[in-house]
């Protein structure tokens, strides 16, 4: 069949909006209309060419959902007109990491998906007879594609795709990161660095489990709003301040330093200054953002042997097709907010505008409605 | 009173056995009569002048065991003849760390122990009128030394003094940092790194556990004989390898990676090390070794981002009032061994030749009796 989409056919260069060609799913996969897409900074790192495991020419988009038309032989889970989302942690519930019950993070198809490809090490996609590599599974810069059975989680089908695709990364990265990973407590301290889109799920994630102070923090003064409607009880502006003086104005601002913090920039200086302001004896800090490639975090192990913890989360610790129907539950049941979020709805014709936008500082999130 | 103690009147030479003097116990503290005492690697640690905060003159030690002899005011929880180890981390149960429930790091009496005092600010031991400083509030190397009461655990009495010393640090700091900290349960896989005494406790720690893999990984193979005696299941000798290799290794070995690995060089390439190697999704590296001063661990944040996990512990994370009577209960009753470990014992005159033996690599512990 033919499908509109968004592609990348190199880094560092415009999406162009091109109708491909793409194959039916084969034996355990499914056929999904993409319904409404977010535009995610994991996205604009790839195709910004700083991934260097990135792969061209290829349709991006991982923040999806949409409707189930047509699966393949053998799948059992979904069938026709389910509403679903696409995972780019699938969830088999058959190998070694699934059946741990420590992790979320799936090994079945793991190989495949890091080369661009469907599980039997084929691309669907094609152009003028040009292969067109999948990305991260999923590819939802594609108003149809196709994924394999064990990457879509089903989801009820009130609610809407234009907010709901938001749970297939930013608000379940955030939100997860805080109920599986941390498993913060009543009355615990939390401390945000970086208010985009992912560290406003953090500090909703933390209201939702009852945290005290729940401490944003940020270059930009206009941050504070957005955190203060989530959840936010505190803003830290840090603009010119140093290492030394963030950590020491937390660790008094908590009473000692933080029960939990979060890292949602990507900056391994901030990772550093967020493990450090954690208190003494039982701080975590759990790192969200994807570094630069090459980059490292340091401290000194002085920071670990009193008690401070190093950690970090992908797709929030959460079990694709367990967790992301409670979510979308959460939010339909008023528990957590997305429409606020939702700063801009775009046609697929306008995706580019939508990198614009975020590399602007002027979305939280951006969506492609198609 | 007199007593004889060994002094570290500077860094960097060796310590002299003279006759200090020392004022009795005040209000919350004992008087305690040191019957044996280990000879550890922090000792020297801070004798070669490696520690920046290291404080002279003073009387080393701090792996001690005794009896009570006098107590002061408004001591209740021990009495004369009791029988007691030092605690270098005390449990005061009264302060924030204490009561958090979460943490052994007791901030109760820091600031003054990090000066190398008592509680009130003043020390007990002097020298021809020159004050003598303490040392991690125990002063071991002395007969007869005075501590808070908060900074003693009553142990039984038919417990020998000469091994039941080494509970007051190597023994709680290994199996400890398994039973405490890692929480290792039965079935999974344990990678230690560094044979020496710490390492051997954690090894039996990990065989008290039901640890299935217990890996010792160390440059000297004579190593592997003292690892197997204490429940290593299998020894890799690392002695050239790169850590690239080092870590394919281990990961062959346990089929993935590590759920748990210990650092106990102190070295900071073998902590990376020991994180690197440990299970996608899950596996924990606890870091035991005292790294030199200004010495910074680092790694990729992927590491983290894929679930491993980065943590230390300090005494092993024992509360030890509380915990250290239950591992000299596991001691008698044959759970763990310490007499093995004991492999010199000497007079206080023979004390720097401990510290020689410790150098050389020729000693697991020696141990002083008085």
């Amino acid at each position: 069949m033919k499908t509109r989409a968004a592609v990348a056919f190199e880094a560092k260069k415009p999406l162009e909006i091109v109708e491909v060609d793409l194959e039916g799913p084969k034996e355990g996969e499914v056929l999904v209309e993409i319904m409404a897409t977010g535009i995610c900074h994991t996205d604009a790192y790839t195709l910004d060419g700083l991934d260097s495991e990135g792969i061209f020419p290829s349709i991006l988009g991982h923040e999806g959902a949409g409707i189930v038309r047509e699966v393949g032989p053998g799948v059992a889970s979904v069938k026709p007109d389910d509403h679903v989302i696409p995972l780019y942690t699938p969830e088999c519930r058959q190998c070694k990491s699934c059946l741990s019950g420590k992790t979320n993070l799936c090994t079945a198809i793991r190989a495949t998906q890091g080369q661009g490809l469907m599980p039997d090490g084929t691309s669907r996609f094609s152009y003028k007879g040009q292969k067109i590599f999948h990305y991260m599974g999923c590819s939802t810069f594609s108003n149809f594609t196709v994924l394999p059975e064990i990457a879509v989680a089903k989801i009820r089908e009130d609610a809407p795709f234009q907010t709901s695709c938001y749970v297939g990364c930013g608000v379940t990265t955030g939100v997860g990161a805080v109920t599986n990973t941390a498993k913060v407590q009543v009355g615990e301290n939390v401390v945000v660095f970086g208010l985009g889109g992912i560290g406003l799920n953090v500090i909703q994630g933390a209201r939702l489990a009852g945290a005290n102070k729940i401490i944003g923090v940020d270059l930009n003064p206009d941050r504070e709003e957005w955190g203060r409607k989530f959840g936010m009880t505190d803003f830290l502006n840090v603009k010119g301040m140093s290492r030394e003086d963030t950590i020491a104005r937390i660790v008094q601002m908590t009473d000692g330093g933080a029960d939990y913090t979060f890292d949602c920039t990507g900056n391994t200086e901030v990772m550093r200054t967020a493990l450090e302001c954690c208190h003494r004896g039982w701080g975590e800090s759990i790192i969200i953002g994807v570094a630069e490639a090459g980059k490292e975090i340091a401290t000194r192990p002085f920071q670990l042997v009193t008690g401070r913890v190093w950690k970090g989360t992908a797709f929030g610790g959460a079990k694709g097709r367990t967790d992301v129907p409670k979510i979308i539950d959460w939010y339909m049941n008023g528990k957590i907010q997305i429409d606020p979020m939702i700063t801009h709805v775009l046609s697929l014709e306008e995706i580019n505008k939508g990198f614009d936008l975020m590399h602007a500082g002027e979305s939280i999130r951006s969506v492609v409605v198609y």
